[in-house]
């Protein structure tokens, strides 16, 4: 399933691939604090949001509609929110940005997902909360529920 | 130099009219702990960033390049961050969300601005600070600063 993208953008770990478009690719994060993280990199080797090609605002304008249709029918999320910060990328001696964006599902209420329970505690602020890992076999699940709730 | 919307935006506390488009408005936020921090507004009235339309997309990344060109000629910003949470909204008993952008420029470097000093103590990294008011007559030489570093 993954593409010769998803190698090249390894070092950065963005997380496990979930699809892609002609310009993006989206992955599911590394940090499962609410379920459903994902982030939404940039396909071409590129550092400033400020350069993007028009098709590739409207095919992310794409992406942001299927993500959020496809979390709210799976986990009944309640809001989205969507970063672009590439902040991490400067603390680097050598910074080498690469477009992307932080997908983070928002919930009122609690989830519970196979045996594990996913709360989101500052709902309505926007608070660092500590990284949560999940086992890789539940991350998959993740994805499945995510891809099966496409439309 | 305001508009009709800016009337019926001021409820929301979005900062003071910096420039409009044809889809969005552009304000200079009234948090300015990082100067030249915005809000970037939809026109229309709408709470969800999953239904924009592909020319308001294609819009907001003529937005996007036009204000991180003249902050970086304006006050040499290192880097931007974008987010679009609309988390507060959703603490209001009825939700009544308006999509909106937070344009944050960030600093690696001390910015004086007339008798003022700026700094960004946590540049690399997204944490909460406090809010930093400014007085008017600086905020209006703020967007003066901006309007006359537009290509």
């Amino acid at each position: 399933m993954e593409c010769s993208y998803c190698n090249e953008l390894k070092s950065r770990n963005y997380g496990n691939f979930i699809f892609q478009t002609d310009y993006w690719i989206v992955f599911l994060a590394p940090n499962q604090s609410n379920i459903g993280t994902c982030v939404v990199a940039l396909k071409r080797h590129y550092g400033n949001l400020a350069g993007l090609k028009s098709e590739e605002w409207v095919d992310f304008g794409e992406i942001v509609q299927k993500l959020e249709s496809a979390l709210k029918k799976a986990f009944n999320t309640s809001i989205f929110n969507w970063e672009s910060l590439m902040n991490a990328d400067y603390l680097q001696k050598q910074p080498d940005p690469h477009v992307h964006w932080h997908f983070i599902p928002r919930y009122n209420h609690k989830i519970q997902f196979n045996d594990l329970i996913f709360e989101d505690p500052d709902f309505g602020h926007m608070k660092s909360r500590p990284i949560r890992k999940i086992p890789d076999n539940i991350r998959e699940k993740i994805i499945e529920k995510i891809k099966n709730n496409f439309y």
